[in-house]
């Protein structure tokens, strides 16, 4: 196919011209682009190819960027990127000073708000909708949410604000009947009933008939007029929060979208369209299975995803799904919770073996926490499995219902640390520091595979809340085990016995640090707890060395190293100490071995930074005694 | 009156034989007791007032402790509190040592889920249920929850996963048409139609006649059976949610209240009970002005509350609200935004001089915040004011909308540190640290009125989101002023130049560790700023003193102290230092003033600290030099 239509659009201006049929042939030149590119630089795929024609049909009838469209969860947006004028662009995608994966102010004027968490953008677009009021300044806020960001609750917070605000908002549900996960809840009950039933027929009809053929907006005016005189009783949630709801429409037929949303550009207050639309569409690999294509790495379109040749490594992830079946068998009162990350969390399995015992509550952090501080109120042991990045939307239910109540929740907690691609939106970089600032919550730092496994079980015989974090990805490699076994509560242990400087590693850094020890003759200590912290070895380590260094893979503002200081001057040691970490800045995304080397946190880097500090090496000032 | 059937209620056991009259004339006698108590020891009120008869019907037909009852927010448990063995210490409510203001576990087997910060009580209810479920225990789970309440995000969250969990719960919403500030939102709409249009009278005659006369079971049964074939379309936004809708019915009615709990409590299944009442029933003062009951001091019953005498001296939230007005008018990009907490927050009078500046987003501080984020990309400039408990609930919002994309987003931290009666679900002791780890943010730390006012000047004039932190109630009385300058960005000040020991403190602790200083003879910095950290004056009070004191009103894990110990490290300074402040424990309720002192941190304490950790007053050691 020779892409003659898309390679003309440098920006929504051009697509203004078009007529109904090119915009069908550019929808088509559009998903090819999309999943040439895609599967060359991996991204997201499946929700890409579910908003070709939203987003053409949102750019073609709005006056972006002076009209704001505010994509919720932001990874729909490769279409709005492509379209945008970063079409040349698309070959860097989430690679290190290329494009990023979601939308970011920074990137480009069309990119309103940046998003990457989901269920924001209601309440983002409510704010420039105000702002456009107050402004006197007449242009649509337009937030474009997926059907499963609507189970969070901070998107009910906006639609319950935007029913009263007297703003100009338009609410874009793109109902593809997909979470990552595949959905729950009673909302997406409710959302199927919408769809399945008489009324999307009638919708349907209304759209395709009506809207296309006659005078559009006397049955829009009419249908307003028995609302405002309340001869039609609402029947959507939506209508009951003062919106007024229109659809389901289909997302893929372009003589549905553009008229519906021509008609609603002429329409004031608060603006609910409900469109359908499926994962993956268009690809039929990618439609047969949106899960797997939600995320893939680079492939070949012609052949789809194939099993990787030769013995994966083990994630950290796995390690964790085995785990959570092995406890699960040995102990009955063990629940898993996750929020809608039944894939990332490594619960399939689980799920499979323990259905009763599996709970995925939805996009729902909040709840997904205090719900299983009730479970563990009647005696059960909740493990509540959640990316770093995401407890924190649960941070007062941590604090608030499990930790002052003390209660035992294990939260096992996966992309501690930077995460890569996803870039600082989803980065793991400070569940250290407002973990420990809370009482009565320990917080693991597992340095292999083995020890994370080892941890879990730790946590797990604790009777208080116990956070255990680990990365994204594989360890060193260290076999995990099939064991239930638990280590020393609160100890470290040295790893390395060398002199002078002694080398504080908590987590997977502890490997680099020891590579680092090796040319400089450090100890090394593999801390294992940042909270409760092993003063004990702290103090003895400083007692018995003329330096310190700590080491982590999160922030520096507050993180384990800080830790470190708090104990040595509450035990009154006095001792230099080089704390090494992540900078107090957002990192950009990127292949994440690089940006550990970028922010000095391999081996050499370390090695580096301590030489810088203390000066030459310290093995060779003096040299080692016997031990 | 002489109270003699509530001095026989011991426990709830009591209650269950009593008659539907005897009841009736228990509810007299408890709303009396209660306003002589409250009225005695101050604390909440109307809420409580509300709930006499919904508390008596609740512990009259279900089993408790058996039962669960989790009481949302749990400033309505009084009632509670005095039907389950605790009356005769109602006279120690929120002090040091006494009852709580809210349910806790540790207090009350009747207590089954500590609650304070809203919204929590569905998902904790629903956690209990899935365990009764699981241990095969036939129990009841029951979460009674505010309309207001039902405003923030978890509680959608939790009906979402409620519906389809197929536990046994009941959701009683108490509408009594308030939160502490007036209700807002479309929500509150939504329940003011159901009470006044037809439905509610249909249902208070099905309440007061089926229910009462007929058989009630079969009309309940018919009415399940036609929702199940179809017939009955769902009519209320919680049947789309999967639960069976009963009410609106009459809360201080115990003819309507009992034989409908009574039927709810054999039926299965998520059910939600709609029940109505009037915050400060009984009372015909606080029903007149329930905001001002809310949470009065103590008062004669019989005067109601006066006006105190003489001229009280300005609270910092009054410093914030004035501050807030001079700005807006100064300023009229400024839009105040609260999460439903207009008088808490000082915001009475910008709401009515700045009416469309104005934002009560009701409970709902995730949206807030992110709301606050859409503003801010337009070019307003969104002042946030929140209670620093609050904030938790907010934290990613911060993070991910706010500060990742750098929007010059005022957050006026209310209630910073300790919060004295309401104890430690309220304390404010963990925003430095939770803060400070997150890279674009600042915290400022005002050392009193004056400086508030001065530093919410600063914070507005920066373009990056700025925390000021300011506590409850009162500073030393510095007049605040009527200018909006601004102080020096980043800079602490020496107040008192001594030797030997430096104390650097951070916020209102300055005036105690000035007089501490005085006698040690101790040089004083007033920090201003926990981020960005005056590195500067740290290393420069590293150089020319001995040892340093960092003295703070917030946790010592993590906090400023901790920011001060990384400055030094990353500086290669090594200086004893003693970090004071807050210990990683949560602190009870209690006069704060008391508390300070019991943690050390008056001026007594300081002293006492700094002479156990460095000797003997310093000042005598070597003879004060000359400065």
């Amino acid at each position: 196919m020779n892409p003659t239509l898309l390679q003309k659009i440098d920006g929504p201006a051009d697509l203004r011209g078009l007529s109904r049929l090119e915009l069908k042939q550019l929808s088509a030149e559009l998903r090819e682009f999309l999943l040439q590119s895609v599967s060359q630089t991996g991204g997201h795929l499946s929700s890409n190819l579910g908003t070709v024609e939203l987003t053409i049909a949102l750019h073609h009838v709005f006056n972006t960027p002076q009209d704001r469209i505010v994509w919720d969860v932001g990874h729909q947006t490769y279409p709005h990127k492509i379209l945008t004028g970063r079409r040349d662009r698309m070959s860097t995608l989430r690679q290190l000073g290329g494009l990023s994966g979601f939308p970011r102010r920074d990137e480009s004027e069309y990119d309103t708000f940046g998003t990457a968490h989901s269920s924001t953008s209601i309440s983002a677009a409510l704010g420039m909708a105000v702002a456009a009021k107050m402004k006197g300044e007449d242009r649509r806020s337009i937030a474009v949410i997926g059907d499963g960001a609507m189970t969070a609750g901070m998107a009910f917070e906006a639609l319950n604000n935007a029913g009263v605000a007297g703003a100009n908002m338009i609410v874009v549900l793109n109902d593809n009947d997909m979470s990552i996960s595949p959905p729950v809840g009673a909302l997406n009950r409710y959302f199927a009933r919408l769809m399945s039933g008489k009324f999307y027929a009638t919708a349907r009809d209304t759209a395709k008939n009506v809207l296309k053929n006659a005078p559009p907006l006397f049955e829009l005016a009419r249908r307003l007029e028995e609302h405002a005189k309340g001869m039609v009783v609402p029947c959507t949630i939506f209508e009951e929060f003062g919106f007024t709801y229109f659809g389901p429409i289909d997302g893929h037929d372009l003589d549905s979208l553009v008229p519906t949303l021509e008609n609603l550009r002429g329409m004031k207050g608060p603006l609910f369209l409900h469109v359908v639309t499926k994962k993956g569409y268009g690809y039929k690999l990618a439609e047969a299975d949106p899960i797997a294509y939600h995320g893939p790495g680079k492939f070949n379109p012609a052949e789809g995803l194939k099993k990787p040749s030769g013995v994966p490594k083990t994630t950290f992830t796995q390690v964790f799904g085995q785990w959570l079946c092995d406890m699960a068998a040995a102990d009955e009162r063990l629940v898993g919770i996750t929020p809608a990350m039944r894939e990332g969390s490594g619960m399939v399995e689980f799920e499979q073996r323990f259905p009763k015992r599996y709970h995925d509550v939805g996009i729902a952090e909040q709840h997904a926490v205090t719900f299983a501080g009730g479970l563990a109120c009647e005696g059960m042991k909740p493990v509540v499995a959640i990316y770093s990045t995401f407890l924190q939307r649960a941070y007062d239910q941590l604090v608030h219902d499990v930790a002052i109540q003390n209660l035992p929740v294990v939260f096992a907690l996966d992309r501690a640390g930077l995460v890569g691609a996803d870039g600082a939106t989803h980065a793991g970089n400070y569940d250290i520091a407002f973990l420990r600032c809370i009482p009565n919550v320990s917080v693991l730092t597992p340095a292999d595979e083995r020890e994370c496994r080892q941890l879990l079980s730790t946590a797990y015989a604790q009777n208080h809340p116990v956070a255990v974090r680990y990365p994204r990805g594989a360890g060193v490699g260290v076999v995990p085990g099939d064991g239930l076994e638990t280590l020393p509560w609160g100890k470290g242990e040295v790893r390395r016995r060398g002199e002078r400087v002694a080398i504080l590693a908590f987590g997977t850094l502890l490997y680099p640090a020891l590579e680092a020890a090796e040319k400089l003759g450090a100890t090394v200590a593999n801390m294992r707890y940042a909270k409760p912290l092993d003063a004990a070895l702290v103090a003895e380590l400083a007692r018995t060395h003329d330096a310190l260094v700590t080491v982590e893979d999160g922030c520096v503002m507050g993180g384990a190293g800080s830790a470190v200081l708090e104990a040595l001057q509450a035990a009154g040691l006095n001792v230099p100490v080089l704390v090494l970490g992540l900078p107090d800045q957002f990192i950009e995304h990127g292949d994440p071995v690089k940006l550990m080397s970028l922010n000095g946190l391999d081996a050499a880097g370390i090695e580096a930074s301590v030489i810088k500090r203390f000066g030459a090496k310290p093995a060779l000032l003096r040299p080692a005694a016997n031990h």
